[in-house]
Parts: structure tokens; C-alpha cells; sequence
């Protein structure tokens, strides 16, 4: 029995317990959202709190959630004893009218089996891909890093243009570290090939990792794990917008509410190297920035507010960008010249640890 | 010089011959969207017509359109010669504001520079990706294919969970068939997964390759060259919904605006295996369906005219779901159990080739 298997018989258990006594059963589950997390200022990640919930079955607001809570934890349970994995959305389909002989929907939409699921990461301080669960996956690796999982082994480097799809749940994959100094992760897929085009990871010795937009959670685990196992700095490259700063900020801390399992999930280390709105007077690319929208300038103001961006540098380049009133894309970098990107403009920054933290 | 340069050439050779015979400079464009198409009965494809527009130099309202063009075509030159690719949108970046001196943008954003690109397809009779002109990428394959790329050499069969990542454009990627018999393409990352993790493709001699939503035109050249290098029949498994169904339509026969590219972009073969409204009785699986909504319907009655869902079983399934007012999802097949798609479902349709034309 493995320590995700544990929990959820301990669990369990505890649950039966309470009925065999005769008492309603309960469950304690810590609190989620902004009222039970912290920024631990010395060591620059989030905990959780100690505010908790009890989830009774009795009580009639909590009955359906108690249900739906034995539900899950009893199909997470099943999947890791048969060494299975399911996506949270087959997980909302195969629950979904599970009762028989009622006509009553068990989970009415996924977002209700989401946050069951959360609420079980959080009260066995367990990953949902410890579980067997995987979200739908995204992004692809390319360098010179070994990969070895379900008996096969080969070298991120060696698949032509392509580059290594990177599964969901990456649990159980192993990789051996062949010549690379550091992770350069990347938001969009056509820069990533700009990059491969330009051979930048060979000729810089650095991982690249292509998030295709937000940064899924396979992609996550791939870099807290690489960052983690084999002590890899992590450098996110980004559009210079409030969404590209958002999913740097979720590589490094992840959401507010899973932020306590940054541990396992992020990389609290992480370094920004751009774009930033210093990028446009420094590489003179005014003509080729893009207006702001106001859901963008929203975003600002919600992440002048993160802890991870209470510091003078990014106070200042988030105020800028509002001022501006306009954003700037990795792909505007083609202005200069399509080698520009690669030869000049990561290098340089690079080499001369110009990031923001 | 290759096909791609001297096609290029010869138009530039043509506009430079007019302008030094003091006559306006003119290029001739077949004409865009349905009424220069028409779907070819015997062939069953679509083919375009013969309209064409001419766009001209000394004409106000051609003149920026012009300029356009030969902007796009210079650049696409540009990266022939040199053998490197750009991002769509890179281009766009590259020539936005490249008159010297002139506060003018040459493009206003992306849409005006990919209209241009689609012109010169036509134009041309050439694929972009031809031209080393790229879009965004997205899609894995998995399965028993020797993939030969940038001098690497690889079977996608031996990446783990993981998959070949797909890049956006496989103009010089060789393939070579190992032990496959036919293509399944996916709409779905998480079916993909599941598939992967039930050994599908192994079991069933068959190549998986998921389109990671509306199918990339990286992986539908991908498709079309398999299909017509190799002989290998393209077998479609997607969400039993007018989206899924219009993934469908696009692998089979693309977009109407370039759809005469049939021949080099799309499967005109390709067959459907599911979802279908008549899953949903035959396999009990009232309980999963989720409603339609309001543009699912508008969007049933847009296919109901498609050439190629014009006969009885398409008119049939699309028909029925606007009745039935349900959509049924490839994941909503884990309500059976895990298994059942990978062991009962895909096999039994495929083997009784109970496909959908």
C-alpha cells in the first residue's frame, strides 16, 4: 500500500469509525481561499493556515458535499489500487448518477467534482496526480535531458523539431540530467520553435519547456520536480502582458488556493527574465506593442496586490505597463530580426542575471 | 531554387516586367469563399473555381492590399532562400511598420496579414507551410512510427506516456510505418491518455494522434500525408456534438476558403467512428449527456448544408441531436468504466466498420 492509499484508509477509517460508534460522521477539511494561506516572508512561499471546516453528514447543507466527498476519495482510491489513472473529467462522469435506483445527479457539473477534488489535496496533503487524477494536458520539452517512463528511455534532444508531449501526470516518470544547466520555460509554442529553429537550447545548455499558454499542471510538476531533484534554476520567458506576469506567477507560487502545496507543485525560486515594459525603450519595439484591454488593466491591480510581487521592481514595471497602457508580445521580437531572440535579446539578459524576481 | 522560390519569382518577375513596361502593376487572385468553390461529385472533394480578382497598384482601394502582398511574398522569399520558418504571427510582427520614414503601419494586426498569406495559398497553389510560413502548433501522435526529423531518428511508439509533439510544420519530416494499419485521430488530450493507458494503439495496430481540440494545421498535414504516402485509413473519434463534428469536417475536407487545398491538407477518405446520438441508446448512456446550447444548434444547421454531410446517415445524426437537444462526450464513456472505450466501444465499431461517411 502505497502513502496515497494510506491516507485514504486512514480516512476512511476514521469515517467508519464514527458510524460504528453511532456518531454522525464528519470530516475536517482545511479551509481554501485567501483567509487560510500566508506568504511565509522568510521562506518566500505560501502556507496554509490552520482554519478548518468539519463537513458533516447530518447536516443537511453538508449532506450532498459528504456524499460527494466518500465519492471520490472512493474512486481516487480505486484507481491507485488497480495502478490506474483517470482525467478529472472521466472522474465526473464516472461518478455522475452513480447512486442507483434514484434518479438524483450525484455531481450536476464538473466544477462540483473540481472542488471535491481540491478539498481532498488539501485534507490529506496529497496532489491530485498522487491520486491517480490527471488534468488535460499540454506542452512539450525539448533538450538534453534523458526520459525514462513506462520502459522506455530517450533523450529529449533527439526528437527532431518535435520535442517530448508531456503526459498529464508525470508521477511516476524519471529523468536523468545529460547536459543541461538550467530550464527555460516558454509561453507560446511558436516561440518555443523559434528557439528550436535557432538551436538555442543547444547551444545554451538549457532545458526548454513550452507551456502553450497557461501552464498546465503536468507542466508544473515537471519543473518543481526538475527544480527540486536535480537543484535546476528555472527561467520563465513570457509576453509582457498581465496574463504572460500571471502564468509566471503561477509557476512560481500556483493559485491562491492550492499555493501551500508549492512545495510539490511550483517553484517558489523561479526567475522572470522577460518581456518586461522595460524591453520596449531598451530594444525600441514602440511600434509593434498592442493596446491594453481593461480586463488586462483589472489584472494589474489584482497582481500589484500578490506577495511575490510586493517588491520594487515589479510594483514598478506593473505600474508602468497600466501608464503605458500597452503590451508587448514575445513573437514582436520578429521586428528585429527572427535570430534576434535567440542571439541577442536571452543571452544577453541572461548571461547578466537581468531578471525580476 | 525549389518549387516554392520559382513560384514566387515568377510573380515578382511578372510585376516587375509590367512596371517597366510603364503598365500599372496588377496581380490576379482566384476569388475567396463559396461561390468560387464547388464540391466535385465524382471526386468528392472540393475544387475552386475559376473567378478570379484582379488586384491593382493604381487602384486606391487595391493599393494597401498590394503593397500587402508583395510584402508577404518578399518576406516568405526571404525565408525560402534561407531555410528558415516564421510564426504567422511573427510575420505579421516582422512587416508591421517596415516603411522607413513613414509613420503608416503596413499592417493594422494580425487578421490583415493573414488574409494576405491565405491570397498567396491561392495564388500560388502552395501551402503556407510551404512557403516556411507556420501556425501555432498542438497535437501529439503515439504509436508504431519511425519518425526521421533533423537528422534524429526516433519511434513515436517508444516516448513513454508522453507522445511525439507535433511541430506546425512537417514539410521535411520523413516517416516510415512500422507495424500500423490505420490512423485514429482524437479530438481529446484525455482520451488520448486513456487510449495510451489501455494499450489501444498497440493492440490495435493503429497510430493515435490527438488534435488537442480543433485539429492544428500541423497535425492535418500530418494526416493527409500518412494517409496518401502510406495508404493508411484516417478513422476520426470525437465528442458526439457539432464541434466534434466540425473537427470532423475540417480533417475531412478543411476550411471552404482553402479547401480546394483538399488534396494537400485534408482526407476526403477519412471516416467517423463516434460519438453519435445513436451511441447515446445503444450504450445507455442517457445519464451523461450535457444540453445543448443555443450556438450548438445555429451550428448544426450550418453542417446540415455541407457537401459532405449531405446524405442520410450525416442528415440523420444531425438532425436527431437538435431534437434530442443533447450533446454526449468521448469521456462520457467512463461512465461505463475505464476500460470500456479501449476494450468495447472503439473496437467493436471499428471492426464492424460502423462508421459514419
Amino acid at each position: 500500500m502505497n502513502e496515497t492509499e494510506k491516507r485514504l484508509m486512514e480516512m476512511a477509517k476514521d469515517v467508519l469509525g464514527q458510524i460504528e460508534k453511532e456518531n454522525p460522521p464528519t470530516v475536517e477539511i482545511p479551509q481554501r481561499g485567501l483567509n487560510n494561506v500566508f506568504f511565509d516572508d522568510d521562506d518566500r512561499i505560501l502556507k496554509m493556515g490552520d482554519k478548518t471546516s468539519k463537513r458533516s453528514f447530518i447536516n443537511i447543507a453538508h449532506t450532498k458535499k459528504f456524499m460527494q466527498t466518500m465519492l471520490v476519495a472512493s474512486y481516487a482510491q480505486e484507481l491507485v489500487n488497480k495502478n490506474k489513472h483517470a482525467g478529472i473529467r472521466e472522474l465526473y462522469y464516472a461518478l455522475k448518477h452513480s447512486i442507483e435506483k434514484s434518479k438524483e445527479n450525484t455531481f450536476e457539473d464538473q466544477s462540483e467534482s473540481n472542488i471535491i477534488i481540491e478539498d481532498l489535496e488539501r485534507m490529506l496533503d496529497l496532489l491530485r496526480e498522487q491520486m491517480n487524477l490527471t488534468a488535460d494536458r499540454r506542452g512539450f520539452i525539448y533538450g538534453d535531458m534523458e526520459v525514462i517512463d513506462s520502459g522506455d528511455r530517450f533523450n529529449a534532444s533527439k526528437l527532431g523539431r518535435g520535442g517530448w508531449a508531456v503526459p498529464g501526470n508525470i508521477e511516476d516518470v524519471k529523468f536523468k540530467n545529460k547536459g543541461v544547466d538550467y530550464i527555460l520555460a516558454v509561453e507560446t509554442a511558436a516561440m518555443s520553435d523559434r528557439l528550436i529553429e535557432e538551436k538555442f537550447p543547444k547551444d545554451n545548455n538549457c532545458l526548454l519547456v513550452a507551456c502553450q499558454g497557461q501552464a498546465p499542471r503536468g507542466i508544473r510538476r515537471l519543473l518543481s520536480r526538475l527544480h527540486n531533484e536535480m537543484d535546476l534554476p528555472v527561467v520563465v520567458f513570457t509576453d509582457g502582458d498581465p496574463y504572460g506576469w500571471y502564468i509566471y506567477s503561477t509557476i512560481k507560487q500556483g493559485s491562491i488556493n492550492l499555493a501551500y502545496l508549492s512545495n510539490t507543485l511550483s517553484v517558489p525560486d523561479a526567475k522572470f527574465v522577460g518581456m518586461t515594459m522595460d524591453d520596449i525603450e531598451t530594444y525600441d519595439l514602440k511600434g509593434v506593442t498592442e493596446k491594453l484591454k481593461e480586463l488586462d488593466k483589472k489584472r494589474i491591480d489584482e497582481e500589484l496586490k500578490y506577495p511575490w510581487f510586493n517588491n520594487r521592481k515589479w510594483q514598478k514595471q506593473l505600474k508602468k505597463c497600466k501608464k503605458m497602457g500597452v503590451r508587448i508580445e514575445q513573437q514582436a521580437l520578429a521586428n528585429k530580426s527572427l535570430e534576434f531572440v535567440a542571439k541577442e535579446y536571452l543571452p544577453e539578459k541572461i548571461d547578466n542575471r537581468h531578471f525580476l524576481p
